[in-house]
């Protein structure tokens, strides 16, 4: 992964090294592709009609996290409170597909799969967030 | 614009018609174009390096108002807290490129006009908030 | 609508104003938005079994229309092949759901409403292809 | 990286395996990452006069990257044409931003390790398209 190597460049001023914030925009990008492509399986499932919410809370998840991404890429002091607001917008995505996804769990396994991908993209959500200078 | 007729079809759940949800949405939207634009016309300008903190200020305010439109378009019921965070995170957002752009309207069109469509994406930002359930 | 008046103040060089330009970034947005609701309306009716192609064609469009208004905001001369590339990729792609959208329009009002605003993003990507610099 | 397992069990019908398609998918999110990581880097340096040609042509390589990773992730027999027409504009625009970042390779790192991302986007996008069923 080279991105560790970009980041370190810039002057992040945040309470984590380039790598961790690397590793965090890493598991936002890995979490939106898990749930376009666990929403994309679900749709093709033949038990379609009990997977809506499932598909719903992945296409939403899916949206947010590829924002969260960006703005965390684009670090800048002039954005700590939108990138804050937009992580917190990530934690409470992402928990709350990891939950639907697991209800599935069982029976999909791109459902167990996606709700992992949500677990670590919740932790690196947090994790940032506390990194935030105050 | 059709898009309140599509939205009117879902069960939306907020306290605003469908036809202020699409305009709310189309807010969004024009907000992350514009600011797309602006970011590219400063890029262009001959004094960019003044400029740095308005670029910025504009990619980090696109990709959080597109995010935000396509949650919004996907209203769900699962999907309140999300969208909630998802709202404050483009509250700030699009006020602080408003507040980044008027300080170059005098200069720059592109700028005062970036400017307006941030004060329109904050305005319908605020609304939707309120249209919450709670 | 303030997006002709940033377009304008670019160095568009493209063989249509700015005010065309823009409404032609417009039409991607909306597509992309009209889409996306069209998804979500979809999915939530009683007939989601039948409507899986519309959902699937629904969300590659609105992913391929939202990247092609963004790249068409950024116009840069470095940048023509990529903008060519991506038109005829937003063409085919609100062709088809256009396309698929139609067969649908008799039972769903978002399917009609969907189908004429991918209508126009296909003919705003024709147009903008016709007036790329050769 | 739990998206092969999640890519595995849908029925993809490209002539390549869930492993490789997922690889695939990883590589443009990991090259969208590195562009806007290195746009925001090269904006931050002292020579961003220098550096506009590779700011917009990251900021376009970005958007692409992104809308390909989606349309990717959401295989499916009606998008086949569409899959091909982002891939091409992928591949053009990885390639594009790959020329544009190695000329300042010896100035910035980002610069360097973002070419090498974009390389490796534009390989992916290259072998997908000869994976797609004539």
């Amino acid at each position: 992964m080279t991105l560790p190597r970009i980041i370190a460049d810039a002057d992040v001023q945040l309470a984590v090294d380039g790598e961790t914030l690397a590793r965090s925009i890493d598991a936002f990008l890995a979490c939106a592709a898990a749930c376009t492509a666990c929403s994309s399986a679900c749709l093709a499932e033949d038990d379609v009609a009990r997977l809506k919410d499932c598909i719903a809370t992945n296409d939403v998840c899916a949206a947010i996290c590829e924002a969260t991404a960006t703005v965390a890429a684009r670090l800048h002091k002039g954005s700590w409170t939108a990138l804050q607001k937009q992580l917190e917008a990530c934690l409470h995505a992402s928990r709350a597909c990891a939950d639907e996804c697991r209800e599935h769990a069982a029976q999909h396994d791109h459902c167990r799969g996606c709700a992992e991908a949500c677990e670590r993209a919740e932790k690196a959500a947090g994790m940032l967030l506390e990194a935030i200078p105050a």
